[in-house]
């Protein structure tokens, strides 16, 4: 194998790929944290499309699986890597140029969310999707995973933003699609059939994104409920009438497991809290939020509380941010991702209520609830095989309940290598026939991220 | 034939299947009306997904080629029949469901885009995507050609609102893809591969939209310009700052024409003129108002009128509409509908003036200026073999233009049959290839729609 290596390095630039065995395990899991993980051969770090096509090329004529890894931080496997593969880590592809008058900007695909949403913001333009990890994730994850966030409940997801990509196939092809142009429809809409894919059809090495004008100042509500239902009734009545910008829930475990850390006066006895704000601009935000504070009390809201003060409702909206990290300082986390349709959120929640004191797990449940997208957090502890078997058994049983909902088993995070076996459960045999289909007249030889999503 | 014919006929409720030859003729063209257009075995008009199966189904047995057909308005000859193939059109397919509750509505194809509009309409919905044509055209069609419209350069396009599809593959199989979820990464974006697809892949058999709430009422600026250049220039600064529901362009033949039928007291004597608006709430959409107000008169503009009074406003984007018809009063028209980056559609106005005197045909361009999509409506006189030759040069001309500029051959209406030629000069063979291999992969016999589209 060292031989077949050796021709790779050569092809590349120095430094290009790394066989350095500790530097190698480092690229084992992504925070999916799958314990599953196989080690790659190699991790290569192109700086270029031309670098990533060589490496394509390399791995068509040998056969070798390619595990495309963003930052690292998918929360499902995505980039878990294999035995005998190779991590394909776009970490050093950092380039972004940014034209306001076309309100694009063409990054690489390593660039953070952050800094692209920094570099744009320099220009006094705004990149919306905003995933709770915006400072750590990678913009072409987002794009491989089509992640969403807090504000997608009024501005889209991610593939709402992507006019262009270049991609590079299995076979080394380099392929531009779509580009500037805000309305293109000349050939199929392949720009859209990559994002999202999961590394499974392409390594995505430069992307086209669309651009807003900077956003409004938002005015924000934070309301707590002594019953889920109650917050739940909320949010249909809101989405109904307006547009918010932002519609938040955190359970009681997730309040007071953030209460806990930044004491920063939350109701530890309530059983549900909202973060909503609005961002239309002058006296319409205003309108907005008290519209939706009127909403949360005549749903038996216990506390409402409304800002337009920017920094005091960003405390909040930090506050809902943190509840991950709050929550996996009482363990190790699995970390769910299910939607359902709004009417369903409820029975969701509660549903998801039942499964975690029949497997006698704690789980706590955080959700960007205007989109019906919730990230049950179940928390148990690795070293107790036992608990950590029933944590595995809930996890697929909230899928199951999602499913059953009428729902999906992934609103943002993707399939991965951990949700794969319930794929065929919510999309149908047809529909997984026509996923094989695809993947095999593009990625022929199945050598492109293996084992994960379709 | 007609035995084959026959067991169609016996597979399907009285009525379904065409082949009374007057009525056939009548379905050979679209609103292209290509001269070239063959003559279909017969017309089929299923009412329910399980007949549109029935159809492919005899369709893959007997190998003959279905050309899906919506409303039939399309202007790239998506929907000219072939001699030899079966039209299927989706015209009978009308039923629709609104939920409030996930702010979806639920559609067969066949419905106009009017009547969705209407029906969640009365449910205090708003479906934003507004071809020209909106209504005349059905939602199928909307889909399959992922058609735009005014409301585009702040709504975005019809993609943006399509939440699921059921489709029927070549072979009969019908699938269902995505569904009344927010947010839904589970699998390939195959929802958003067969937008757009122009009934190369699949026949649509049914639709999940998304909702938003009702449209706030717009405030509507109108202005003149003695040069196609300050229009331009000012488009540029207006969607660099705000969001404009609306910013549409007339050039003079248009103005003139449309000035000829309404008797509204349009400027006869502009360059250009600008339809603008804003649909912001309270204070913020006047505050627009007065801000493109401000641009237009800074680039020059020779007279600016602003109004809030919705009626007053309507009338004004009913003269943009009415521009098409209006223009085609004066002879017969190919209907261009070219897009490149915004900056660039000043030298793409000029370069379609240059065009027009050298191929001595009138050409008059209307535009979405705010998404830098044009409509060039060549005039021409189908009797005059000489003028119908340079109106087709002049027609390829602006192609290869706006290609030159880094634009594209179609912004919205699809590539058809009329545009094909020029699809591999834009996207180049690499994409090509891509295309190909995924018409291949759903469908291998070539039965669907051949030699439209892809």
């Amino acid at each position: 194998m060292s031989s077949t290596l050796d021709s790779l390095i050569a092809a590349l630039p120095e430094g290009t790929v790394v066989t350095d065995p500790d530097i190698v395990a480092s690229y084992r899991q992504d925070r999916a944290a799958d314990p599953h993980a196989g080690t790659a051969l190699a991790v290569v770090r192109p700086t270029r499309t031309e670098e990533v096509q060589a490496v394509l090329r390399w791995a068509t004529g040998h056969q070798i699986a390619v595990i495309p890894r963003g930052a690292g931080t998918g929360l499902s496997g995505g980039a878990t890597a294999l035995d005998g593969a190779i991590v394909l880590s776009t970490e050093r592809m950092r380039d972004i140029t940014v034209d306001t008058a076309t309100r694009t900007a063409v990054a690489q695909p390593g660039l953070l969310n952050a800094e692209v949403k920094k570099a744009v913001a320099a220009h006094g333009l705004w990149y919306p999707p905003d995933p709770s990890s915006f400072e750590i994730c990678s913009i072409g994850g987002n794009i491989a995973t089509n992640a969403g966030g807090l504000c997608c409940v009024k501005y889209g997801v991610t593939t709402d933003y992507v006019l262009g990509l270049q991609v590079v196939l299995a076979d080394g092809t380099a392929v531009r699609l779509g580009g500037p142009r805000l309305k293109d429809v000349a050939g199929l809409s392949l720009t859209k059939l990559f994002v999202g894919s999961e590394g499974t059809l392409g390594v995505i090495t430069e992307v086209t994104l669309k651009l807003l004008p900077a956003q409004h100042s938002p005015c924000t509500v934070v309301a707590s409920f002594d019953s889920v239902e109650a917050a739940a009734r909320a949010v249909v009545t809101i989405t109904g009438k307006i547009r918010p910008s932002m519609l938040e829930f955190m359970d009681s475990v997730a309040i007071n497991a953030v209460e806990d850390k930044l004491k920063m006066g939350l109701d530890r006895n309530a059983a549900a809290m909202m973060v909503a704000a609005s961002d239309e601009r002058g006296p319409a935000g205003g309108a907005d939020a008290e519209f939706m504070a009127q909403v949360f009390t005549d749903n038996g809201a216990t506390e409402v509380f409304s800002t337009s003060d920017p920094e005091e409702g960003e405390a909040f909206v930090a506050a809902r941010r943190y509840a991950i990290p709050a929550v996996e300082a009482k363990g190790s986390l699995l970390l769910e991702d299910v939607g359902v349709p709004l009417p369903a959120l409820a029975d969701l929640v509660s549903g998801i209520a039942k499964i975690a004191a029949q497997r006698e797990v704690l789980i706590s449940v955080i959700a960007h609830a205007g989109d019906g997208n919730t990230h049950p957090l179940i928390v148990f502890d690795p070293a107790d095989t036992d608990m950590a078997q029933r944590a595995e058994l809930a996890f697929g049983e909230i899928m199951d309940l999602a499913v059953a909902l009428g729902g999906t088993i992934t609103g943002e995070h993707g399939v991965g290598r951990l949700k794969r076996p319930w794929l065929a459960g919510q999309i149908g045999p047809e529909a997984m026939e026509l996923n094989r289909r695809i993947k095999d007249a593009l990625d022929p030889a199945g050598i492109l991220n293996p084992g994960a999503g379709i």
